[in-house]
């Protein structure tokens, strides 16, 4: 069907621009008339056109009669650019094809009810769960003004991801290492405790060759107890930001001159109240990296929307190694964390498991959005 | 290429006997004259025809001329039944093409010497590696006297095979657990030690339907400390033994009375004097499937063979959960024992994984064999 054909190129141009469009979701766009390509796009970055405006400057004068397919519905508001609406009616074009739907509750489907409106045939739904796993983190930001949550470890066989000293280089081979620097790079802000940095001291840098960005490095850390020459307090290779609760006012002052943002949490130190701060101030998207107790407090409190695992063929076999996640006991097997698994993926000498929690409801969003 | 097809053909039908050939290898043959497919036949149980003997009944007088497959070496030596390369001779076989050597170094070559001194033509390491797959148990047992060790658990994401309190109903699905039932079937006996008979009581019987046979349970019991009342003492469900260093000598009579065998271990308590012993008894693969302890001697021990890890998608969060394994101390990571993944696959709504120890030289059995 030719719909799909063209709606899947829309996706394969949206997914381009992966890791550099936040706080906007990834859009593509294709012009087609009588069968021919005429015009496509993408949007590409915040504050710069929509994917329908590359598209139809692309096609021109063509665009008159011409169908329009889009990952997402156009726009009928004024943001930082007029709506997409306007510009698709004034361009002529006489039926749109659109994939999802706008997650936003308070405006999906006023864009297509616009373009019905002034006579244009509208056919949403094609390619729809494409359109809503492109743009889960957008969704999931739109509608919960939070932070989309990924949580990583790289564990044994038998789940440990250091020893009790400490020690975890190298748990995964290269090829793993660079797939989580792939993570990096399409998320906001990576976040760590402040153990992690004390113990571990990393760079928790996107360190691609070719990277888009590096993101901003997170810092949970209760009482302020971030040595000053930590790697993410010294090395400039990202912004940092330290979250506290209390803590030396003379430290905070310190960390500030060095270009150090510290947010201090005055409502209960718990991950949704956490999670509502780094929303306020812009991350979408958040890749939850150690250690195994803030892995604990994510899970308990539900924050978890993605889980990636990568397990490597060895065996530590010391119960006092570290384990991936410690938290409360659990003394029934049906206490356990609950996950539906998506992919299991060879990656290099190691295995790689995404995974979604059970809860239900999470990916019925989009049916919610669907009148 | 035709020698692959036939020889492929060989190989399904020796899989067919998996389970019942045990201490004998599978294997299948298949006989062809001018293009057609003439006989053919497999091992089926020990103490009865080789394929061979088989495949030469059903092609009988047409026999003469042809072109034999084997999947394993013909035998030169009286065993339990006469040896084959005098059939092949008396029967005009023309051509030879044989899989795999005989793994015993004693003996290897020397049936594809006895067929080459009769004017046969014999080609031999056509498939070998499947065929050195197919009998991977027969060619290690034969070389070593000593049982091939698959070690297989279940563990959540975070390498939890129970909860502090014991609790591992259950980590898996139905289909793991189906599977599990699979390999019980293929293995001579089932291992376990005491303590996860006196928490868990487990039957451990093959209950796939249709099972060929269920095998012998053996119980690691330093000081025979198990209850009388345990399922694998009373349930007759299948043989059972134990195998203590020391214990009284009373309980021992009465275990008897019950018909179950009880093994002392004369020599030092470790893993090769334990796999020394079954392995004189006949045990020619073993199944080791806890507890964490027992896990960690084999590892020690460098005994194991292969590794079955089934991974749950449930994360239980608890450090005193019990890991998977529980040996020594290990405080850099480059301690753990390595492995490579042979297989990855979802099975049911879990994760299976098969790997090999890495060891280096064994995969390369077969390779000193071939001259």
């Amino acid at each position: 069907m030719n719909d799909e054909k063209w709606m899947e190129f829309a996706f394969q141009l949206a997914k381009q621009a992966i890791g550099q469009t936040s706080p906007n979701p990834l859009v593509g766009a294709v012009v087609v008339k009588d069968g021919e390509l005429i015009g496509f796009g993408a949007h590409l970055k915040a504050g710069e056109p929509h994917a329908e405006v590359h598209a139809l400057n692309m096609a021109g004068e063509k665009a008159k009669g011409a169908t329009l397919y889009v990952t997402l519905e156009p726009c009928s508001h004024f943001g930082k650019t007029p709506p997409c609406s306007e510009l698709i009616i004034k361009r002529g074009i006489k039926r749109v094809v659109v994939a999802a739907l706008d997650p936003n509750p308070l405006v999906s489907g006023r864009g297509v009810k616009a373009l019905q409106d002034a006579g244009i045939d509208v056919e949403a739904g094609i390619l729809q769960k494409n359109g809503h796993e492109l743009n889960k983190v957008f969704f999931h930001y739109i509608q919960t003004n939070t932070p989309f949550v990924t949580l990583k470890y790289a564990a044994t066989f038998d789940g440990k991801i250091a020893t009790k000293t400490g020690d975890s280089k190298w748990i995964t081979g290269e090829e793993a290492r660079q797939d989580v620097h792939r993570y990096r790079e399409i998320h906001d802000g990576i976040l760590v405790g402040v153990n992690t940095i004390i113990k571990d001291n990393p760079s928790l840098t996107c360190r691609l060759p070719d990277r888009k960005r590096t993101p901003i490095r997170i810092i949970l850390d209760t009482h302020l107890r971030i040595p000053m020459d930590a790697n993410v307090i010294t090395d400039k290779e990202a912004e940092t930001w330290v979250i506290c609760q209390d803590g030396d006012l003379n430290k905070k002052a310190e960390l500030k001159k060095l270009g150090i943002e510290v947010l201090t949490l005055h409502d209960q130190w718990n991950i949704p109240n956490i999670l509502k701060i780094l929303g306020e101030r812009g991350i979408t998207s958040l890749f939850v990296e150690g250690g195994a107790r803030v892995h604990a407090s994510f899970l308990k409190a539900e924050a978890v929307n993605e889980l990636i695992v990568y397990f490597a063929p060895k065996i530590l076999g010391d119960p006092e190694g570290i384990s991936a996640v410690m938290g409360d006991e659990a003394l029934k097997m049906r206490m356990a964390h609950s996950f539906e698994i998506q992919s299991v993926t060879k990656i290099g000498e190691d295995v790689k498991i995404v995974s979604v929690p059970k809860r239900g409801g999470q990916d019925c969003l989009l049916e919610s959005l669907k009148k």
